[in-house]
């Protein structure tokens, strides 16, 4: 049976792995570790088998024992910092819960010399501020990152590419770009967004004002039950070394996601612009092209926009 | 007066920099941190005072402290695992010893809104390898790391040019080339291969054979005392945010380094390459160009290889 180690287990994304690995049928292990309590627990799913450990991955020592102890088959990495807007209040946070955590994992996989498949996520923030004419983002571009949280995963992957081409560990790299789906925390757009219209839509003062940042910029959504199986289908099939964008292909302004919403809703609201909520160096139009994947991997999105807006927008009724 | 804090102090190029500084007789206040203890004291000096502190750059408490009470007017980012060859044996050793201090340093910068500049000193190996085409090297080439050292450089680079042009640090930056200088640790080739000379010069047993690795590499060294002027007038006039070449602009192999070194002692010396001293993805030529520096700061190097060399081996000499 095959063993996966999870990081950042009790995230966002860990869950929706997890519902993908069930769906499949098939008997697997899991070990989901997370520096937060377990988010939830193994006992509804039939084939997926496992348990949790809380673990601080900044910690080197917690880290050897783990990997040490488990000796996995895919470590499927999802713990990190993962928000722009917080990297740059705690750039070092940022930094430090992203690269230094990535390192401790794979130099143990290295010194141990394990066979072991490593998925390294990356991001579209790597790709930075970008002239409209090499859009849309393809994975030969050069990096170009404007935020700590961008230098961080460029670090990472980096740092990949030395223990991937020079150290000959099993890794396979992602540039994922702005997932959406249900369960998404509110600190990121989309889904305070969602939160917010729900808020609205069921208000007892009859307030109808939603208070936003920049919502010009164009971004590439890709929900997060197709990322999931991406990243599936990356362990299963992905080059060594490579780099592989996960996105719609497609570029939405947020205003048009934010009209989408309150045509699912039914709702009047108004949209007030505060721009102390812009952040400083924010990249105007991200959209990435998924043709390497389309061709080397054989995945392409299944969710619409709308579909997975909905899912939110439910999530938020469900959960307020 | 003044106030210099040097990371690194116990260092190579720290001692150099004293020197320099001595030489402008203007009086300075420094204060000197490592986490060795001081390698030299400045008893000699009678412009340059101040004092040294034992300090764990990787203990952000200290250096919170640090920076707190001495509030420095520069700071000459010193403190670096520098060696490629260590970077490989530890590459996570490397990688918070070049990134992650420096993160903390400037950090506290921000934290406290200090008017300081800061030196941030990179390294030629974040250029990689390169096309043989694009040479001589110079600053608006895209990095292309491949050793953890080298990514740990390109990531304090990422870093800096964030804290330089999102939070509006005072940060100016190098990609200083191979130094070369009495007083370098053995650790590094030329500084080795003088020891060893020294050696087969003083051999009661009549032995004059030298291993070494691969010498058919191309390096750009610049002499550590023409470095050290080029970082106080990059702290005096260099552009904030901008990047600067450190080199001579002239390649040579390390073959004709060990050739001009024989010719300099006039001793006979039988060199024995060792394959397993040959490092995984070396680069095979660096050269860089230094035409920013020259134009926009007017400095250029005025020491020959030669005698660099020369002060090398005697310095070797004096010190057995």
């Amino acid at each position: 049976m095959k063993k996966y180690l999870i990081t950042g287990y009790s995230g966002f994304v860990s869950h929706h792995f997890l519902n993908y690995l069930e769906s499949l049928q098939q008997p697997c292990n899991i070990l989901g570790v997370d520096i937060n309590e377990a988010a939830f627990d193994l006992g509804s799913y039939k084939y997926v088998q496992g348990s949790f450990k809380n673990v601080n991955l900044l910690n080197r020592e917690e880290v050897d024992v783990l990997i040490h102890d488990y000796k996995p088959d895919y470590i499927l990495h999802l713990a990190s910092y993962s928000s722009v807007a917080s990297s740059w209040k705690n750039p070092v946070t940022s930094f430090v819960n992203n690269t230094n955590i990535f390192l401790n994992l794979v130099e143990q996989v290295r010194l141990l010399g394990l066979a072991c498949r490593i998925l390294s996520v990356g991001s579209s923030e790597e790709y930075g501020k970008v002239d409209v004419s090499t859009l849309p983002l393809h994975e030969e571009l050069p990096t170009n990152p404007v935020s700590p949280y961008a230098v961080a995963r460029v670090s990472q992957e980096m740092l990949s590419q030395i223990y991937a081409k020079s150290y000959g560990l099993d890794i396979v790299l992602t540039r994922s770009f702005n997932h959406i789906g249900p369960g998404q925390k509110e600190m990121f757009a989309i889904s305070s967004f969602a939160k917010k219209m729900i808020g609205i839509k069921h208000s007892s003062s009859g307030e109808k004002t939603m208070t936003v940042g920049d919502i010009e910029i164009v971004r590439d959504f890709v929900d997060v039950r197709d990322v999931v199986k991406a990243y599936y289908l990356l362990l299963q099939k992905g080059e060594k070394g490579e780099i592989y964008n996960i996105c719609s292909g497609k570029g939405i302004t947020l205003k048009e996601v934010l009209q989408t919403m309150k045509n699912i809703l039914q709702i009047e609201v108004n949209i007030q612009i505060d721009k102390e909520l812009i952040r400083p160096a924010d990249n105007p139009v991200i959209i990435g092209s998924n043709k390497k994947i389309k061709d080397k991997i054989g995945w392409q999105p299944s969710i619409s926009l709308e579909t997975s807006l909905k899912d939110l927008l439910n999530y938020w009724d469900n959960n307020q």
